[in-house]
């Protein structure tokens, strides 16, 4: 609510204002480096399990191999979800059959969060909030894939506990045990995605956070923010611009005419790095790894794109950002697009529970104030 | 995404910092006045219908009679939920028995928000927009109703369109056809609660609206906003502790026990109003207007909780909030207090509305920046 405001003018849309101290993590865009904690984001993504790293997030260190082996058989036990949210999923799935299982996703978290197990309770202590916070994140796949099967006429497939987090999504959604190579891949994708400085959806979890809502509610409401366009976050979007091209020679032509037409090119640019964005740069490598007629057309796409900009708009470094790249690599692995920001999705849960987490330990509301300009009232109100 | 931060220090919680503009309405906190729009919101409350008020939200002018009829028609016309929504309540209830139906609420919106009628689209225009928020908010009450009723194992009631929309509410709830007293006393008390400033479910649809996500994802986030215990806004508590006093000769030693080991006294303070809460002004005058031994029991332990803080607590003005009355009106009313907050909820539904669609109208998200404090990156990642 608002008082005579007092502070001074700030940017709009609060850009740069620090809302917050945190010790999760941070974007140099400057440097083209982001990172979890004390270690780089890239570097834990290529050496370390998703497990792994969502113990990073919560408790502020790698975990032993004690702590990792107990970790990973914990969360593996969570993902099985309470009876009463199976049973409402083929409902939920043919309202959401349009939006798909990302709108899905939210109705069954809400529900979720207010089943009998997460219920939201007043003076929910820390303890409860990091419990609620294992059993959500764990629970999340087991949702999507479901979702995404019953929209498809087929049975959701349950979760395996003797699989590692990555393999076992992989598993739920195809019903059939993925390869190495896929799974490695995708856990590098998803370890690069659970977070990624304080964007739209992380500080919308941090706004109902500092109510003391519930963690479901938290995570609902970052759901919703995640799915408006301007946060970002649908690399199915980058795949649609390759599809849209269609073939090498009509790079130039279609590239073009989008730069001189003003339009967005969906993959290219991002509003912190001005290198290029280090997801983009393990993706492509990972891509290149598998290789074929896919990665080869990216890559020369990719080419093109900077050295028309290069030519059209000089002195704009505009380079792929984490969707262009990371839709490749998810059609490579075999995950249907519909699935690409659901599976984005999964991974940031962690970086919101943790940001979620860590400013309900600030008893200190969110609200900031609104300036009235309307016209002054009051006037006198005219009888019906 | 967090670069280096530029903006100057600003208040913890952001209090005071202007985020937005709103010609929506503002709070006086030390005139004891809120309005929305150019009037009096107790004015309005004390004289105009609660459809008059949320055209008057939306369209920033009151109604012709002309228009307040077509409007008042429109959005009984739409109190019929989707077949979707309404086959998956049944589970929806059941899956939010414990918490009840503010959880439903949340889990119901969303469903609403993904099913065909409502679906998230990218680039939403703002008439579609604003269609969506009629849609929402005339479908709440029939969303509520129904899932407590389902909730105590009764069958929902249908909704009436010949109603006007505060009587329809009562008359789902109940199943019988509400006096004109309690009719006009709850209109009044959804009026009075429309909107209030610049609060935290508020700022969190607006945060929400400013990624371009659709408006049932800025509304189910409100919800969880709203459910948080430092949002306030739990008119049943207040009652509780009416409860908790029991008879008239125990007020003094209760309250003074609350007092001096520092518990907060519920439905008394307010962050922003200095001096009385006008909503709770006209609130008691409506319980008054009633009477009972309810009433004379509030009003007495009114008076002596000011009249011990004035004795034990000097200086410091400590009023009844909202809450309050609201808990003695709602229940002179009928309602039962699991649907106190949910009442609530339903009216604050066409504020939130309003300020998603003036959110809308702003191309720039609302993003601050964190400010990193953890160990410094990057330490080399140990080896699994």
């Amino acid at each position: 609510m608002t008082t005579t405001p007092v502070a001074p003018a700030v940017p709009r849309g609060l850009a740069g204002v620090v809302v917050t101290d945190t010790a999760l993590g941070d974007v140099r865009g400057r440097e083209g480096f982001y990172h979890y904690r004390q270690y780089s984001a890239i570097e834990l993504a290529q050496t370390r399990s998703f497990e792994d790293v969502w113990y990073l997030m919560l408790h502020g260190e790698l975990p032993d191999r004690t702590e990792a082996a107990d970790f990973a058989a914990r969360t593996a036990s969570l993902r099985t979800l309470p009876a009463d949210v199976t049973g409402a999923l083929p409902a939920i799935a043919r309202a959401s059959a349009v939006p798909g299982p990302l709108a899905g996703l939210r109705t069954a978290l809400s529900l979720l969060g207010a089943s009998a197990d997460f219920r939201p309770v007043y003076d929910i202590d820390a303890g409860r909030r990091r419990e609620d916070g294992l059993a959500v994140c764990a629970a999340v796949p087991t949702i999507l894939t479901a979702l995404h099967r019953l929209g498809r006429g087929l049975e959701p497939v349950a979760p395996r506990a003797d699989l590692p987090h990555a393999a076992n999504y992989l598993y739920m959604l195809t019903g059939s045990e993925p390869g190495p190579e896929q799974v490695r891949a995708i856990e590098q994708y998803l370890v690069s995605t659970v977070d990624h400085g304080f964007n739209a959806s992380t500080f919308t979890a941090r706004v109902v956070a500092s109510t003391g809502a519930d963690l479901a509610a938290c995570l609902v409401a970052a759901v919703g923010a995640l799915s408006g366009p301007l946060h970002g976050g649908a690399p199915s979007r980058a795949l649609d611009t390759l599809d849209a091209i269609g073939t090498p020679d009509r790079i130039d032509g279609w590239i073009r005419e989008q730069v001189l037409s003003g339009r967005r090119i969906m993959g290219f640019g991002h509003p912190v790095y001005r290198t290029e964005d280090p997801r983009s740069r393990m993706l492509k490598s990972i891509a290149q790894g598998f290789g074929g007629p896919l990665v080869d057309f990216a890559v020369e796409v990719e080419a093109q794109v900077e050295a028309i900009l290069a030519e059209l708009k000089p002195g704009r470094e505009l380079h792929t950002n984490v969707e262009f790249y990371a839709g490749v690599v998810m059609e490579l692995c075999g995950l249907p697009r519909a699935m690409f920001t659901p599976t984005f999705c999964a991974a940031r849960m962690i970086g919101w529970s943790a940001n979620i987490l860590e400013q309900a330990e600030d008893s200190k509301i969110i609200r900031p104030a609104a300036r009235y300009v309307g016209a002054t009232p009051p006037q006198p109100v005219p009888a019906p």
